[in-house]
């Protein structure tokens, strides 16, 4: 079976496409960008996530029985300065997506859809819950219109199973960005100090990027026809003194810290969050690391391919 | 019954209004700024149509029979230089009334939608094709994603009727922008020149906003559950050169006229689009006026208006 990753190419995808190259499938990622990394040995196609005739020759050739829906502008602040990236890379890759999987169908399509679009707050949001959420950034606007284009989507292809997974904050190797890599980027250049956005007490859920996907394929592996939605998330949470904790543990440094006074780190962030995992959990699956540990995991991972460049 | 019009102070919602009120509806207006022009009788909400809590609010209150969601960023080239005018006011409307609707339903909705959807070019794609469409600005993005939303709606509640028509380029009395009202504009201020966006060559379909709402009404008068799409539109179309003929013949004035070098009018400006009106005229509605009639049906209603002023 072929699966092709669209936005393959970045955080996510590259964890993903390994693993699922490590469990012999055939995998194909689609992705603007080349990944860079080369750890990657399967088959790479250049090309646009919006344009929906390019995708519809791609799904013809491949006839992929997994499709992947992973492309998206991952810079938040950057969506909240120009709504056009997560407009156009977030949420018109979902139209170009719908598109071509109507002409040319896959046998199972997955999102990464995000608990960015619940904002400031989901505890009282389900996944079955017909309250709007809140996004407080276009990239939680766009991931929750996504959610509704697929929906459509659904509707027109009822026996198309779609399962959308709601990540939040995710930590691991081969990462791009992200709090656990900006700090060890910072530390790598100097050891002696830190600079961190915002006031250190940003609380969130982090799950490791590979127990997201042990998540991700648990819930394919019971994937029905119509629309799953899951959240996908670990117990508890973890602020970011904790984090520039347990990376200067892990990088063995004693840097002076600064921090700012804004609880915010930076525009369209959101300070603190909960994320409803009950379903996840009714259903049988469970992260068993903290956020605290899947940070240290990820901080060792990222210190590592460090040490070795 | 009460129609409840969201973005009733836009042009096509103060026209639809007071056709409405003409008839002996109950009408309401929700509008982020009140209809300055003061013709309108019935009730207006001051409120912002993207907070859908505040939408189930009034919802709950007025129990509408139908609700017709108007609200949209008019304004595309504006549009262009920000995507956040489009995102927000055109797309996230949608969805927070759609948010509002699942749990108190109208009796039916009605979604202004456009010809912008399709950019350059149409002529292939009929209501019911399956090709994405290719807008080519964040408007017909907007409205396109709006859709897909609404149709996600319908997945919800299949026993809703969603009529969602696309809009040409329509003109006509209470205008608020558009390029009859801005030819009027520029030539009551000074009818001795006229300064065209764009080089002249422009041509599209324009439909008089009264005709625009007979179609409304037709299709609204047959309208079924589930979604129903329609493109409303002229036969033929008008280049912006007979355009300028018409409103100066109009207001009887002989100004030197100026074209720019460029076929865009402005940016995200579509020059030339046909629009497939196939299926309105098979369903038993016709626009009997041309294009170039329409404008100078307009030109005539902006003339009568500012000289009352």
């Amino acid at each position: 079976m072929t699966a092709l990753i669209i936005g393959g190419s970045g955080f996510v995808g590259r964890n993903l496409a390994r693993r699922l190259e490590s469990q012999g499938h055939d995998v194909v990622v689609l992705d603007r960008n080349a990944d860079q990394t080369g750890s990657f040995k399967g088959r790479y196609i250049q090309g646009d996530a919006q344009d929906s005739e390019f995708l519809k020759t791609v799904l013809a050739e491949l006839r992929p029985s997994d499709l992947y829906h992973l492309a998206a502008n991952s810079d938040i602040s950057a969506g909240v300065a120009d709504a056009s990236l997560d407009f156009g890379d977030t949420l018109m890759t979902t139209l170009a997506i719908r598109a071509a999987v109507v002409e040319v169908p896959a046998d199972r399509l997955i999102f990464a859809s995000s608990s960015a679009i619940f904002g400031i707050s989901d505890q009282a949001l389900g996944e079955e819950s017909d309250q709007l959420p809140a996004p407080v950034n276009w990239y939680g606007k766009a991931k929750l219109a996504s959610e509704y284009v697929l929906e459509s989507l659904s509707a027109k292809l009822p026996t198309l199973p779609i399962l959308i997974v709601r990540f939040p904050n995710v930590v691991g190797p081969l990462a791009t960005h992200g709090v656990v890599f900006d700090f060890i980027r910072k530390l790598t250049a100097d050891p002696r100090r830190l600079d961190v956005l915002g006031d250190g007490n940003q609380t969130k859920p982090y799950v490791h990027v590979a127990e997201l996907i042990d998540g991700i394929q648990f819930f394919l592996g019971k994937l029905e026809a119509g629309v799953t939605r899951v959240n996908i998330g670990p117990v508890d949470l973890v602020d970011v003194k904790g984090i520039v904790a347990e990376v200067c543990a892990t990088l063995n440094v004693d840097p002076e810290v600064t921090y700012q006074d804004s609880p915010f780190g930076w525009p369209g962030d959101v300070p603190r969050y909960e994320f409803n995992t009950s379903k996840m959990r009714r259903e049988g699956f469970a992260i068993d690391t903290t956020s605290r540990a899947a940070v240290r995991r990820a901080a060792e991972d990222l210190h590592t391919e460090w040490s070795n460049k």
